[in-house]
């Protein structure tokens, strides 16, 4: 008789879209560790945060039984994925392979690590990842297998493990050095640039865009930063739980209102 | 001579909109505490989270010297209203009176809160002030005004005693009950309905909506939810560093990858 071997279920998302290469290189490459679900954006979703989709209707193209497109954000496909598409709750979602790091304040704004917080918000183990380089870039090809089999790797590791309550994983490759190991960090700090283009349009009105500059961080030990910096993947433990609790007990003595 | 008193610069901004009641009834509010600037999103904003608007360009209305409105989130505005609009920097930045409650885990999706997070990373005390209740609603009305005079002491009390390094303040107010009193809180944990609509749209395709449902709350001692169902304003504490240390410590030392 045949034997009936149950595997964890997978669900991998992005927020670069469903044709970047980074999730293809990714889901292909966790085949072996579980039955793997895709539900991607339709497009690119960079810079999008926790963003929810509520004005407008969320649709999905099935690609194939186990690929599906969504027109909206990181977030709404991990809510269509787990509560519709999936045939039961995931046991672990991966967000990624991201073209470009997503470390220290940055995260905040990130729609790969978005939908790792949505998966942990749904009590599902998620991990994030992040590549500081081009994923399109043939140059990184090799780099992004190499990425993708660590995933692999703390993916088993997390399926065996689980995570703390509340607590995702962003982890971030570094982009042109050679891999020197693996460091557990800590959020970095980025020195804010405040970078802002001013351009006129054809019409000679001004007109702004954000972004552009040289991202600096504070130095700092055990951060983030200095471990993709000095060619470590860096695996940081993000907590939900946003309480700044010295500061609570503070103002719940002195502040008088 | 004329006598010139130096008052501290404020930055007003929310997600719903410069036309919105809230951030109406605030700016006025806040007047006789600083010099006000309101730069706000021209469009509604909710549920866009941390979002940066990078692959358009921004531009903004000109209403009067004080007051802007850009195509852009939340995020944005903080971004550009700091940074161009502003004369210099501000000495704080006011995020609302949002249309509806930013409490536990939902506040990673927060417009509102999301200018106050831009506020904090830029160095800017911010404070996300958020209400129960229906702004636009007539009978609303001197729950706002009383909101708006609350949120004025508030600040006062920021631009005396500062906040902690990388931490903004949450604000919610109930919506029918009667204000019992202030409470210092922590953020507290959303039970997730997975509320998504099902519709069939003109064609006969399936479509989603998600959200909709009444949102429950795991009951929990000291969180902002409690405070606000029995009556307080709740003001929480929110940190920006987002690790968590006792994960960290425990997989530095267990954790063989």
């Amino acid at each position: 008789m045949l034997q009936y071997i149950l595997m964890p279920l997978i669900l991998v998302t992005n927020d670069d879209g469903g044709s970047s290469k980074g999730i293809s290189v990714l889901s292909k490459a966790l085949c072996p560790a579980g039955e793997v679900y895709v539900v991607a954006p339709e497009s690119e979703q960079s810079a999008v945060g926790h963003s929810l989709t509520l004005h407008r209707p969320l649709k999905f193209k099935r690609i194939n039984s186990k690929t599906y497109l969504i027109n909206g954000t990181p977030t709404d496909c991990v809510i269509l994925g787990v509560n519709r598409l999936l045939p039961q709750k995931p046991d672990l979602i991966v967000s990624g392979i991201n073209n470009g790091s997503n470390m220290g304040d940055d995260i905040t704004y990130s729609g790969t690590v978005a939908a790792a917080i949505e998966g942990t918000l749904l009590g599902i183990p998620s991990i994030a990842v992040s590549f500081e380089g081009q994923t399109q870039s043939r140059k990184n090809s090799s780099r992004l297998h190499e990425i993708a089999m660590f995933t692999k790797k703390l993916a088993g590791m997390v399926l065996k493990k689980n995570l703390p309550q509340d607590t995702l994983l962003n982890v971030n490759i570094p982009g042109s050095v050679k891999i020197k190991g693996i460091k557990f960090t800590r959020q970095g700090k980025r020195v804010y640039d405040n970078s802002i283009q001013e351009m006129l349009d054809p019409r000679g009105k001004m007109h702004y865009w954000i972004g552009g500059d040289v991202t600096m961080w504070e130095p700092g030990e055990d951060t983030d930063f200095e471990a993709v910096q000095n060619g470590f993947i860096s695996v940081t433990p993000i907590h939900l739980d946003l309480t700044n609790y010295s500061a609570l007990k503070y103002m719940k003595n002195k502040w008088k209102i």
